[in-house]
């Protein structure tokens, strides 16, 4: 939570916290100042309030986030500028001197220059990046209950529109092996994703980084979004992986389903039924304080012991279990806590995380594979509870006429 | 345009660009990648083609781009690994020496720890971050003619969305001094928003930094993006400035009217004259080769001589012309061209910039403002095209009923 920063920043010595860029689509900075349309530099002295610092332009959207809000000195933009800017910020903050972190969506060249050029001309300061594990991960990791009632109604507008397109395939005419679409054309997976962002526009939402509606040979490689000119046939297996979010880029949701249209070919079924046991095992010894990895090598125990190859057993592999378990989901759809076993983090189940569970299973070659996903909140009780709840089964019927 | 790249290196000093992070709303790897859904590093060795570098589960997203894919040598993700990773990346493209320039919309945290770590490690590269005015942008000033398509194309799906909210806003019950919605509540700001979101989503269209649709005094604050409570009321001027990319963060386009429901005040009526004049005299000047900065300052002097404050005559002023005249268009919605006065660079209008004009006058006290933009191209021909027609009257009749 917020008010555990100055904590957060006194135990790895930082004095200072600079978040730079937009107020849109910029977890740290809408973690820090709620969000806006607005360029800026916010700067959080350990023990202060935070300042936001602003152009003339944006001065009224930067002041409605509540933070004092100051103008810039400069309007000139050049990193020699930028750098001075910066240093005056730290000083009109009351720091002459120590140690300050650097957050935000940046770009890489700009960022780059002004980091050198101030550490050239203010030396008295310290530039400290911090990889993932930051302060502001940390803090975000424990949601705030006005952080759990966003995310759980991100939870009922993915639902509803997951529901829709359930109907909308059940409801399709088949023609021989595959779907219609409302003119009698063949339904294509670009069809639908643009259905969806309908959809999620109409419940004002957004998809930044589109859907995984991926069907087939597709559904086997996991973070194959689909491609658009396949055809919706039936007995193949559809990944609907979607993580849309609130308008601006607030909070995300993170939800995924399998289906065959009309029946499930043996070995799609049997895959289906091995991936909800694992799911529904790993669920079951979900609890408070436990390690997040303990839970990815769990995963790939149970998994190898149904036979499949997993990262753990067969490094590299694409066959089988190939990813992690889940991850940590807020303002950014990838958060701590961390249940990767390949990244540094020791992240624990703490309650007011709120993570996903999404076991999965994948033989490209066979034209297959399964993923299950929900979003779970770690209770302030010790319990833990899906965010949203959605039917499970993998046929989805199809219209007989 | 892309292929002067190797040229554009070669006058910087540069002997190989990396260009990090995310497939899809980031200009410098969609424009070099064509995007997709994957996280990568792209690296670009002078007079080779460029070379992606992908984890194992996104390595057919990657390989959709058409550019040689390969997979990166670790999944371990701490800033050690991750430096290590960049040398070896580096060396895979023939480079043990030179000059390295980064690109592309990254954390901020994550990047410098890898940079500071690159540093130690490899100081037989030296480690560039070119600001704003880069290769890459040079490169993507100048549109190629599928470019040019893409954003005409936005501009037509653009132009048919605000033909839409002016249809919706005419055709609204008018109660006293507001207009109704179709429940018969006073018709809001956030409704409009929402709707526009809807109808840009039914045209396949993203709006990931929001619409501007301010009215009254939020009109008199150039980047205020309106209050989602504010009534559309008669008679108030509304600043409806709309930016919407092709879906994923792909080519934008930008546009803005001013409009008053009903009836014009004379005040608005006569600001709104003094824009349209200026608006066409500076259209009419448009000659191939000339400084974009030459038309900010005829803009300021117009503006000057019609009684107006501009940010030349009263630096700081936040009545008149306050901002710059506008802007080049692209994978970004601000890019080079630059017109800005206060901005180091000194773009020309060369044929293939795409660029907003855009001028505007503003009385956040007297509860007016009004701005005036369109996108034009220049033609290899030496000509000046509007990428998208729409009325530019300021008044928008309501129902009379």
């Amino acid at each position: 939570m917020k008010q555990q920063l100055d904590e957060l920043m006194a135990a790895r010595g930082l004095d200072a916290v600079i978040v730079n860029g937009a107020g849109d689509h910029n977890p740290a900075m809408v973690y820090m100042s709620g969000g806006g349309h607005f360029k800026a530099s916010l700067v959080k002295a350990r023990g202060s309030e935070p300042v936001i610092y602003c152009y003339p332009m944006e001065r009224e959207e930067a002041a409605r986030t509540g933070l004092q809000a100051k103008l810039h000195q400069t309007l000139k933009t050049d990193p020699a500028s930028l750098a001075m800017e910066m240093r005056w910020m730290l000083q009109d903050n009351g720091l002459r001197t120590g140690r300050v972190a650097f957050y935000g969506q940046v770009d890489a060249g700009e960022f780059l220059s002004v980091m050198q050029e101030l550490q050239r001309i203010a030396p008295e300061y310290e530039l400290v990046g911090e990889p993932q594990d930051t302060i502001l991960m940390a803090a975000r990791t424990t949601k705030e209950p006005g952080e759990i009632e966003r995310i759980r109604l991100m939870g009922v507008v993915t639902t509803r529109v997951v529901g829709r397109v359930a109907d909308m395939l059940s409801t399709a005419k088949v023609h021989g092996n595959h779907l219609l679409n409302s003119v009698g054309d063949p339904l294509r997976v670009g069809e639908v994703k643009k259905q969806i962002n309908l959809w999620l526009a109409e419940e004002g939402a957004e998809n930044p980084e589109g859907t995984i509606f991926s069907i087939g040979r597709d559904a086997g490689i996991p973070h194959s979004a689909g491609s658009a000119e396949d055809i919706l046939e039936l007995g193949k297996p559809i990944v609907f992986d979607i993580f849309p979010c609130e308008a601006q880029g607030g909070y995300f949701y993170d939800f995924t389903r399998t289906w065959c249209l009309g029946y499930a070919p043996d070995a799609v079924a049997k895959l289906y039924e091995d991936v909800l046991s694992v799911y529904q095992a790993v669920v079951g010894e979900l609890a408070p304080g436990r390690l997040c990895k303990d839970y990815q090598s769990l995963t790939c125990d149970l998994f190898s012991k149904l036979g499949h190859p997993t990262i753990l057993t067969h490094p590299g592999t694409t066959d089988g279990y190939v990813h992690s378990l889940g991850h940590g989901l807020g303002l950014a759809v990838h958060e701590a806590p961390w249940f990767s076993m390949s990244m540094a983090t020791n992240d624990l189940l703490v309650p007011g995380s709120i993570f996903t569970i999404e076991p999965g299973l994948y033989y490209p070659d066979q034209g297959m594979g399964v993923r299950l996903e929900d979003t779970y909140l770690a209770e302030s009780n010790g319990s833990f509870s899906k965010l949203a709840d959605f039917p499970m089964n993998l046929v989805l019927s199809t219209r007989k006429d």
